[in-house]
């Protein structure tokens, strides 16, 4: 058993999580956050909502880890079993806590307007062990216990409360607690070159790292991100890790795509503000998607104007200016048509640049000439278009998500390139 | 300890998991496979790439479950120790599977048409104590291992490769092997109802069901799904998982949306392919989102005609023709400019039904009078056009995720009640 000091596990409650009805997002967004402190995260258990399987857990990860982080089982209903088993489990009695019976209050009297159920007013209830964390975004209070030197916090499972606590509480007190080193991660993106061609190319830097520092891949749609973590309390690591990761910059520079960790949605936006340049979008195969992706960047009005979704032809004759004949002869995935889709949506809306997405995403619609995976790409920058041909072979979810992300970095060298 | 009978247990491995850089989506797939199977996943467990923490891992599932479901660590790449683990602790050696390495080949030669290097070849390599599960999606190949009455299969974690595996392989041998009690689930979407409030109403309900049947609540986005449990041998459970369904829909008819576990894209869709009519999306704030989820559908080019995002005020007023007077007086988050927007794009594209959003989605942008979280959403069909005023209080992500699932709903009543 290694030595669990500044070792994290989180534990989720739920069946809904059990049976796949619902994804975890919680414990990606509480592990960035407790590793960005130092604490580790080296266990991530999920457990149903039954009593043996939650106290077993308990048992396990205190032997594993000196904190768990526990989410989940803490709504008014009754599949909700984890407030009276913490109760049992740290050996104390329910009290009402008059902070979180003031909150619970609160929330009905003055936000939500409604009546409140005797339910309602239990959720301020809570064991006599325990130390309480407001919740100041809902009426489920967390809960903080300690048991032979080991910390345990229970949070409700709503993403935004358990964010909202996280912040305000967990995650300061956990850092004027421990003495924690700090962990040193610097990522950067490739695209264009697979994982193990990479791993070819950069073999003689990875064995030559030093032990404190670690590298790795994670291939995603099409691209590779390469990581590099350095752990431990060496006062000169986050200048090592800085020297490393100039050397590996250098050996890929041919293909790489930015040198931190961030969305192509981002690194394009960033660029498009920098240039102060505005984007229009035309998407027929993405349906939406692409416009999503740039609208999820908070501030992303400042450079992205808009875009039609041209979904039917009519739509790419009518609002983009496509003419009939030439979706006619050459079809509606081709390079003529994005090509004229992107340049009739710059026109349109007075953009300085324009992307522009047709293709046959599945499970339907595919033909020998054009099988599904088909898809054509166009970006515009003023009198200036390129447009690229894909053959991706996957599940319309992933063909329309590596539709955009080779979209959004086709737009990039654009931006760059123009 | 329970009886470990058609229980399972799901490992993923990687670091990745564990800093928080990659969502596990894959968990939820396989519990739901295996569920619709009758095989319970009652724990699902990330550890990192550490040799040490996956070995515990293996020794402590396989105590609680007697079929250990593992993904990812099969990567050519070097932070990937799986495999090497796998057969030290099986107690085999590694040898070279012929039918992997023709797969390996043919991916190569045949499909990526790029020369292969060593690391690639060695990914046929598997122990020799190990059933080959071949992957007809990638090169890194599924392996069985069985150790005292447990099953243990491992897979890679690229999402699309570990489907392949488990439709084609692991559930059906799984199947063959157990003698497997079916799992009944019935799933109910609410709307306009809190779930504290929907307990009350329904907690006889509750309390008179049979042992083998439970309720829950999944409260999602301003909705709440209840579903009915139905487990073990009893032959007539799914009859009577029916008949106490049926109470359930009738007791909360008045909220109800759809009696199945469906998206509120697909119920919307499904209402619009039965009526035969052509729906156009005008969005600003939820920018492409609602034209997104409406295009995850197959098939949804067949009444969805597309849309305008009309970020910019310019779209607005240009693309879809709403009066820049009116903007100016009443602003663009207002019902006069969501009204306008909603007709003028079901004119624009010839559509039977339009729906338009307009909003302050955060963290910017807010005043006093619009607060972040204001939204106004309008539907119309022909000349009937209705318009609702919403006042989110979260983050971007999830005020866009509520506009949408709102929005999808006011459809959905526009299309039952027109």
């Amino acid at each position: 058993m290694n030595d669990k000091t500044n070792l994290a596990s989180i534990i989720t409650i739920g069946d809904e999580l059990l049976i796949g009805q619902t994804i975890d997002t919680n414990s990606a967004w509480m592990a960035q956050k407790l590793n960005a402190i130092g604490i580790w995260v080296h266990r991530r258990v999920a457990v149903g909502d039954g009593w043996d399987d939650i106290w077993t857990s308990l048992n396990e990860e205190s032997a594993h880890s000196s904190i768990i982080l526990i989410t989940g089982g803490l709504g008014p209903t009754a599949d909700d079993i984890t407030k009276p088993l913490l109760c049992s489990y740290f050996g104390g009695s329910m009290i009402t806590d008059p902070g979180a019976l003031a909150n619970v209050k609160h929330i009905f009297e003055i936000v939500l307007k409604r009546p409140m159920l005797d339910r309602n007013l239990r959720q301020a209830d809570v064991p006599d062990v325990c130390t309480v964390i407001q919740n100041s975004r809902g009426t489920a209070p967390g809960m903080w216990f300690e048991k032979n030197g080991v910390i345990f916090v229970s949070m409700p499972g709503v993403p935004h409360e358990m964010k909202g606590m996280m912040e305000k509480d967990v995650l300061p007190s956990l850092q004027s607690r421990f003495q924690l080193p700090p962990v040193h991660h610097r990522t950067l993106l490739t695209a264009g070159i697979g994982e193990s061609f990479l791993a070819e190319r950069i073999k003689d830097f990875e064995s030559a790292l030093p032990e404190n520092i670690k590298l790795a891949y994670l291939p995603n749609y099409g691209m590779v991100r390469l990581r590099l973590t350095g752990r431990g309390n060496d006062p000169d690591l986050d200048g090592e890790v800085d020297r490393q990761f100039q050397q590996l910059k250098d050996q890929v520079a041919d293909v790489l795509v930015i040198d931190s960790d961030r969305t192509m949605q981002d690194v394009v936006g960033g660029l498009l503000r920098e240039k102060k340049w505005t984007l229009a979008t035309a998407e027929s195969c993405t349906g939406g998607y692409l416009a999503h992706l740039l609208t999820s960047i908070p501030g992303s009005s400042d450079y992205y104007l808009g875009g039609v979704v041209s979904y039917a032809n009519s739509v790419k004759t009518g609002m983009l200016g496509v003419a009939s004949e030439l979706i006619s002869t050459h079809g509606a995935v081709s390079r003529e048509t994005v090509e004229q889709m992107a340049i009739g949506v710059m026109r349109k809306l007075g953009a300085d640049l324009a992307i522009s997405t047709s293709g046959i995403m599945g499970p339907g619609g595919g033909s020998t000439e054009k099988p599904v995976g088909t898809v054509w790409i166009a970006v515009a920058y003023h009198d200036k278009v390129a447009s690229q041909h894909f053959s991706f072979r996957f599940n319309r979810e992933r063909n329309i998500e590596l539709t955009a992300q080779n979209g959004l970095n086709m737009l990039r060298k654009m931006i760059l390139s123009a």
